[in-house]
């Protein structure tokens, strides 16, 4: 019987990788959240989105050109807090790293964003507070994508009770250098 | 005998501005790099920066005006990594927003930036990958610190055999709004 | 009789000011773009928004909170151009500079941005060329405005032949101080 | 007897390249500074970098790795001026795009920047305001230059009446991308 990526010791990000490879589009996004091996729910072997990905889901999707986008729905946790009962600035910057990112599944392919790219710059802009427990809206969308540069926009709101987008709280902006080997090498 | 902070049920942050309060200058920064209850050890009490505190300590620092600056040691665990066995970004964030605020405690008062602040901006690129195993140097500076708004700098480098600071690898600057209250009614 | 702003020597700042003053809203912004006194039209007299203002026109607005906006119509010009036929890059970051603010004077009163405050960051992205001679709509937003600190987006867009938004071109974030004294002592 | 390449009607950008393509390093520099055709004095002919370079000189520099820099003095003049008799911010962000571009003339070569690279990022904070009559030291520093993109630092400095740096007045982080056509095809 063949062995799992992760049972072969690859990087959890290679194995990851290799999980989903078979995904396109949208499917390989949530291929991408729902994938959970046994051995990474060891402590042990947590590492720094362990703390996240189990809290973001897809609430909707548009692949339409020139801005395809993903709007994520994330629940803010104690072990996301700043100390004060608040989203820690830190965490929301992991978060828009990792939801931005996974809006590139949507125009990838072979040579062209299918590793994801490696952050060149992630600015954010904390505008209002997120008290643990609120329950928000992460729209976030492809601003430009070209062959070794892309630029990506992350924008978080809080949700009122009937479920409609309330101001926004917390905006970022994530520039990613493309890391693909040339499609004729693939 | 009287309560702990932590016992009295604070939030983990105001705790901490509790017990460290009677601390000035580098001193304030010592105390809070310091300070770890029990019931802080206990994984459900753990929040976004129980990950790196553990990790930083102080290398050297200057509170000379106009730029007070602190130099930290960090070394890069296995929990700070993106899952290629180098540094997150997302962490790299988390570690700039803590050091960075650390050094306003170089010159705080009350009425002024005794609270910290509250992040607006946290602006993080990225210039050369981090490994998990490197021990990197973080000098922050204080670029300006105003009644109302500072700006901070971070600085991430390698350090060779020799303890020489190598080129830079992630660089930061971080805005923040004061949230002390006016000093006359502390 | 008595003498103008300008004829009284006033920077032209404060001059733009004290016309503008008796305005509100968006006939605030258009009595802000359509001023035009002889003596800032010798060239002796130009200052850096000089290039800039008479190619700038109103194309719609919304005053609905949380995010006011207004969105703008610029051509490019030779002027305007960084030697390679494009829009500069500082060029465009002026642009910015001085749209985002006008869409403060939607919310302004006394002792709240009626001065319209002062640049603390001023931060563009460049995603794709902009030849001489395009016109681009840019839609400015107000995200968050408070007492001290306000955040403001710009976004430039092509047009096409129908006047139908075509994809990003620049981007802005804009983040400034208030200046103006306490409203009651105005 | 030839054309120069101003005469040859070439776009200035292309024709200040075709002019300084024979020096190297800080004399490439140098030689961009000091070129002064006649037909770009005619305002007709301006664009916008007119208003900025006559202004702009080396103070010194240093070609040392891993992160070569030079310093430029730059007096602010009328022309610069927000209307409040300061420096626009805009402007601000103009001399720093122009700047800390030059400074890649002292790394370039076929292949390698030599065309200066397009602007992708120009963030800009404002720490402190610059009036009209002040002279600035602008030190320029290479945070890193990689095949497809380079990270730029600027900062603005006062200078007091015996020539030594004052506190930071603004600071800038430039990102830009190579647009060299592969060296093999020079």
């Amino acid at each position: 019987m063949s062995k799992s990526p992760e049972e072969k010791g690859l990087p959890s990000g290679l194995a990851h990788l290799e999980n989903t490879k078979s995904f396109e589009g949208i499917e390989k996004v949530k291929a991408f959240l729902e994938w959970d091996p046994e051995i990474y729910k060891d402590p042990k072997n947590h590492e720094w989105m362990s703390a996240i990905t189990p809290y973001i889901s897809i609430l909707s999707y548009s692949s339409s050109l020139p801005h395809p986008s993903i709007t994520f729905k994330f629940t803010v946790h104690p072990i996301h807090s700043n100390g004060l009962n608040n989203l820690h600035g830190g965490c929301a910057s992991t978060i828009f790293d990792a939801c931005t990112t996974m809006v590139l599944h949507l125009i990838s392919k072979p040579g062209f964003w299918q590793y994801s790219g490696v952050s060149r710059t992630l600015n954010v802009t904390y505008l209002r507070p997120v008290p643990v427990g609120t329950t928000v809206h992460i729209k976030c969308d492809i601003l430009h994508a070209g062959r070794n540069l892309c630029a990506l926009r992350g924008e978080m709101r809080s949700v009122d009770e009937d479920g409609r987008d309330g101001p926004l709280l917390v905006v970022c902006e994530h520039g990613k250098a493309n890391t693909d080997p040339p499609a004729e090498k693939l």
